[in-house]
């Protein structure tokens, strides 16, 4: 441990990880991520921009039999990502590597993943606030990786028939449905999380499968709290080890 | 009144509506397209493929001031649409055009519709069951009318601001996303419809803005029954004229 870090229970048969202060600690976004996508048994997944780990991490814990690769841009959030896995001695299943996704195609081989994941930086450049760290500001916003390089990296790693499974904000959708195409990734599964039932989402589920045929499903929404402020039963489930309904 | 026709109650001020046997009664789909559309106090407005009429009807009793076209393809549907028009004594605002949606150019002038509806056919052809009358395969099925020529319409149409709202099914909102920024339309609202709260969606209302930058919200979802069957409260203001919550 460094200084600055501590040490977080994930709820999850022992599993823990290390997180920093100086970065952004995971959200709910991230653990709604990891239960959403389709992970096979003994699948190949890699989860870019993977940060602290927690996607790979909880992603073990659902598919004991996968191999799971975390890319991850800054050096001292990958060496961190790494700690936290030798920590549950989970080095055999879990690699994380420094890299640059943008830079895919030097990093990793084409056409070899099952399942490709995403927690990206939401906000285009230029836009919220500034007043954060170097790397807090490479997670948030898209300084180092665009919604677009996030894509071509996913088409590039996915056989056919792989499946790219992305959280992203309502207002970004858009964007991203105006570009999967061109990347031969098509949308199959969208679920839409909001706050309280009656407000708009403020997160999207998105899975897309390289080289299919059109043909979307909409599934069941999400809330994240109760009128009275608690989580809902599918959020608590979800913090308590549980799979997501 | 022709034969196999019947005179329908709207339950809006006294608004009724002819049906036909031989064609589609309007679904639930129409209305709560006819309630989610964004429409202005004295907006002109245009809905293609507007079968017997009632999404004019229901948009003429949600904005007393509003001018709105409808355009349909098969004469006698066009026909019943006028004569539902005159029984309610709105000729002086609802009007419709018979003619064919892909030569919109030759029908109606370029860049004056505040709000464009429809509720297209959703089918792609070639698909589903084909025991269906000629009027009713129109209806349904894209025969004479695909998803694309219903965009192009509607972007002649729209002036620069005005409003795109569509009805569709969640498995065809893929081709919706890709292909609505190739007419300039940018999505900025869209609500999915579940026929339960824990089903897939069955429903897309999508509202795109012509010449908008992007940025969608995703409005909270709709339920249409309550777990023993009933009509959700939702549903059932709206069946009784009230307004979309």
């Amino acid at each position: 441990m460094r200084p600055g870090e501590r040490l977080d229970d994930l709820q999850r048969g022992g599993l823990r990880i290390i997180q920093s202060g100086r970065h952004f600690a995971f959200s709910i976004d991230a653990v709604l991520l990891a239960h959403f996508a389709s992970i096979r048994s003994r699948g190949t997944v890699v989860d870019l921009g993977t940060g602290s780990g927690v996607i790979p991490l909880l992603l073990s814990h659902r598919s004991p039999h996968a191999r799971i690769t975390g890319i991850e841009l800054a050096p001292e959030v990958a060496d961190m990502a790494n700690r936290s896995i030798l920590t549950n001695g989970l080095g055999d299943r879990i690699s994380v590597i420094q890299g640059d996704l943008r830079h895919i195609r030097k990093l990793m081989p084409a056409g070899t993943a099952d399942l490709v994941t995403s927690n990206p930086p939401y906000m285009p450049l230029g836009t919220g606030e500034i007043s954060l760290t170097e790397a807090q500001q490479m997670a948030r916003h898209e300084v180092t990786c665009r919604l677009e390089d996030v894509l071509a990296a996913a088409a590039w790693l996915l056989r056919t028939g792989g499946k790219f499974a992305l959280v992203h904000r309502p207002e970004r959708l858009g964007d991203i449905m105006a570009a999967l195409r061109g990347y031969r990734l098509e949308a199959k599964r969208l679920r839409l999380a909001h706050p309280l039932a009656d407000r708009k989402a403020s997160m999207v589920l998105l899975e897309a499968v390289k080289n299919a045929r059109p043909g979307l499903t909409v599934e069941p929404p999400i809330y994240i709290h109760n009128p009275d402020g608690t989580y809902t039963g599918t959020i608590q489930t979800l913090y308590e080890g549980g799979a997501l309904s």
